[in-house]
């Protein structure tokens, strides 16, 4: 089964202590669409300007995405760029250009309205409910979001919680909603404001699922060098919706493993600029990985 | 087999927001005795003054610790004094009365000479090194240290890890030694300095070792509530200890279960100020958490 995606569809310049990296193909919904596309079939919803670059159109295409939700309009794209410390933990964002998302209006081709997956990757509230107010019988729906939203559009955000089936949030945006220090108290609060799922991310350090069967804790794939962790998240998440679409059988029964490799996908992301690294791994890759990291936690 | 244990026997007045809880049985070699008292016969090399509370003797004695080895000397026991934070993460030292611990000089009854299985707890490094000088043969040693020696004992400390199978430390100390933010490259240039195995200690988020068999990842138990941390980590060491030396068999097949073990007995010290909570703990709640982290973490 296929996979719709709605979220950002940016351009990213993104700078380390080492290097500049202009203009990079990025934002939550091109992580989390190529992530999927390794496992199902990927329904893009997104908008970009005159100036996306036909290179990246190709890299969603070789990546068998459905375009036919992307909408190219007069303006410029969304543009984000940000700087990371040495220890590419601490990033500060130097500019975020909004371009054509300022006036987006995600609207759904008809032949997208039946899709069982969704997931409404990283981007304003508002967008996300509008979205699913366009879906028929979604099976399972899954939600991203950031500080951002937590800041300026929460009462948006905690309507949409009520919503879907499953939603995903770092430990300082878990902190930031529930005022919880201990992540597994933050887990129980966010249960109470509707999702049956709940995923907190913890970055290296890997995430926890909150769900009907209790916990998982999920590891991370060790990783040597991380290049750029930006979309890092999005591919997580990404990469599970994509297992989860074409798994078969019960949520319950896949989620756990869903995650596996929605991590291992993230690790790859991690070691290139921007989807640089993602672009260029195999599912044999990831399997390779997934089959690790299953040796890496046995005892 | 037993294991035989030096570090340091204290008395901890642990302040939090909600309470405070003077002289507390404490120390590194307190936590990590009794920790490894569930798997196997204790050996405890300490020092302790006249003032050191007769029922922390006794507590000692129900866990079948023993104290041929522990000295009682004229003079206060050492005494720590410390305040955590809200979050229970963040801690500072109020006091630290050294007392005994001044000039202690750890002598090992003959019948402890012979220990296969050494665990040189948090201590400052020359006493770690003289506590080995007097060991025949030992199978397996494995050394835990502080940010502290780091300081102001560093090239004891270099001296110690040449001579030592298993090193174990937080990722804050690995940082602080190797200058590596990445911890797996941490982990290879403390293998540079010398012991096959290293720990590294993450908190609430597990642990890390890396060894002849490659990376092994350790959970944490989940816990919901953390009364009071000091001493989870040496309850993590000496559960591990403990474990190892009752397991049968090589090191590499039975030291991830170890790592399992000890970080479930870590879990119970978290729960109660000092050694409160781990006192009250059984065999059997050890073994119910380790089936429940099995749990936690198949996929």
């Amino acid at each position: 089964m296929s996979v719709l995606i709605v979220g950002s569809t940016a351009l990213d310049s993104i700078k380390t202590p080492k290097s500049e990296n202009p203009r990079l193909l990025g934002g939550s919904a091109s992580h989390a669409a190529v992530a999927a596309s390794f496992f199902s079939p990927v329904k893009l919803i997104g908008v970009v300007g005159e100036d996306f670059p036909q290179k990246y159109i190709q890299l969603y295409q070789r990546h068998k995405i459905n375009l036919s939700g992307l909408q190219i309009m007069p303006g410029k794209t969304f543009h984000w760029s940000g700087e990371y410390e040495a220890n590419m933990n601490n990033r500060r964002t130097l500019l975020t250009e909004l371009g054509v998302f300022e006036t987006f209006t995600p609207t759904l081709p008809k032949s997208h309205q039946d899709a069982q997956f969704v997931l409404l990757a990283n981007i304003a509230p508002g967008l996300q409910h509008h979205v699913l107010d366009q879906m028929r019988r979604p099976k399972f729906v899954m939600a991203d979001t950031m500080d951002l939203w937590l800041n300026i559009a929460m009462a948006d955000l905690l309507k949409l919680i009520k919503r879907i089936d499953g939603f995903v949030l770092n430990d300082s945006e878990a902190h930031q909603l529930t005022r919880e220090d201990n992540l597994f108290v933050a887990l129980k609060k966010i249960h109470k404001l509707g999702p049956k799922y709940v995923i907190i991310k913890k970055g290296s350090h890997g995430s926890i699922l909150s769900g009907p069967k209790g916990y998982f804790i999920c590891p991370a794939y060790p990783l040597h060098s991380v290049i750029d962790p930006t979309g890092a998240g999005d591919s997580f998440v990404g990469g599970m919706m994509g297992y989860l679409a074409t798994a078969g059988g019960s949520i319950d029964g896949n989620i756990r493993r869903a995650m596996i490799y929605g991590s291992v996908t993230a690790s790859f992301c991690c070691e290139g600029f921007g989807l640089t690294q993602t672009a260029k791994t195999s599912r044999a890759d990831i399997d390779r990985r997934v089959k690790e990291l299953e040796k890496l936690t046995r005892f």
